[in-house]
């Protein structure tokens, strides 16, 4: 379809807020609505997550970065909630901008309740999951008819306002299905050690993906049982996706062909 | 981002195969780059899944059905698999173009796998995932921080060549997660039965979301007991997407201000 066509049928209303996800990462893959709402709207609230590529090409008058606050800490969800309510007030068509989709672990459904609580109309944009892009484009498909009926994805930030135990891993072992970890670089000992204590083989191929598609994107590859010196050893750090079952085998097998790879400055892989 | 610079970035390669995911249906919801390639292509290779909107807009000169054979059953997936090999060989930039993502329960891991083994190059286009898409239009985030630390994706869709117990719905309601069926409207009293034996609760709320982003969506909601009925009722019928977990319930208490829903000739709804 023609972009005129998405022009005509996208627009940004006054006193609107737009839950919008930005995707993995890669401009491309932002939606076509997604890219049309950032050229439309009158301002967007983002922090560092949807990328430099995607923050980078927003005119500077119509963006505010809410990730952190003058003294370097996060602003607190509060606050960001407390502000779209303002902005949309104002008449502003406003775009809620986050990395990912916003409705996974994006805190998009606390927007959303806030927003309708006090009454502004809101639109839901859903976005490409970097839950399933960053394997995809590593070659790993995260449910496959010969390993994996289903697929789970958990967070691996620990929220401090909740108890430890709100992911259950003896559960999710026992699904026999893919788990992936969004953010899980950081507290990879402590999971890869549960799936094991709840029975999972220590052969179970594992892969972590860093800045998946984006530039400079690294692939690292091991099992339950060594994943974690690999990480070490390959200097993966956040932000990270990790994808743990027999489907993360799948990359070996056709990596000579895929040519999703973008290039990269350091060119650190696991080939 | 000017589309422009998409146009200079999106080639299609000659003799390269691209598993390109359509997301849920809205065309809007086409990435970017699933976008160009849809126009760049020598030839896409789809079925009926991917909705009528963007089918009906590819030129038929260059697309190809490959969804039903002329008797009116399912192409063999190692027909497809051939004739994706066939056409880069002849030097074709060729779409496999699947509703959703192509590797949520869109065998394109197993295509991947084919063309590796063929030599055949080939690139990965994610998607927006009609699992997290549909819930979200209607109101409803998978994840929520007050509600659900984890999400499943399972299929409802019975593999005939699979032993029936492929998915371990015990695991599943034991993780305390959101979880989300995909084409799940026919075994409904299947896996809501099997939820409920493994000890969830007959009140967790449950909603059907069909033909989610198409024109015409409809949306019905209830609890793991009341469903079935619900579904019969209100005559939900396939392409439809279940969510089953306290996220559902998010539906009611936004739905008054949420802009997403998109015109329907019915207009039968839960509202």
């Amino acid at each position: 379809m023609s972009d005129t066509d998405a022009i005509d049928r996208v627009r940004a209303e006054p006193g609107t807020v737009y839950l919008v996800g930005s995707g993995p990462g890669d401009p491309d893959l932002l939606t076509v609505k997604a890219n049309r709402l950032l050229e439309a709207a009158d301002v967007v609230l983002h922090d560092k997550l949807p990328g430099p590529e995607i923050i980078d090409a927003l005119p500077e008058d119509r963006r505010e970065d809410v990730g952190k606050r003058a003294g370097g800490e996060r602003t607190p969800q509060s606050e960001i909630n407390e502000r779209l309510v303002e902005l949309a007030r104002e008449g502003k068509a406003v775009v809620r901008l986050k990395g990912g989709d916003s409705f996974v672990f994006g805190r998009g459904g606390e927007e959303a309740e806030y927003l309708a609580a006090h009454g502004v109309p809101f639109e839901v944009v859903p976005a490409v999951t970097s839950a399933v892009a960053a394997p995809a484009v590593a070659g790993i498909p995260v449910t496959h008819r010969d390993h994996a009926s289903s697929v789970s994805f958990v967070t691996g930030h620990e929220d401090p306002d909740k108890d430890e135990s709100a992911v259950d891993w003896d559960a999710l072992a026992a699904t026999g299905g893919t788990i992936v970890v969004l953010m899980g670089v950081g507290r990879l000992p402590d999971y890869t050690t549960a799936l094991l204590e709840a029975g999972m083989a220590p052969e179970t191929p594992v892969a972590l993906i860093e800045r998946g598609t984006w530039p400079g994107q690294q692939v690292a590859t091991g099992t339950l049982e060594t994943i974690v010196d690999v990480r070490d050893e390959d200097g993966i750090s956040p932000p990270a996706v990790t994808v743990i079952g027999d489907v993360a085998g799948t990359r070996e097998s056709v990596v000579e062909f895929l040519r999703n790879e973008r290039p990269s400055e350091e060119g650190g892989s696991d080939e």
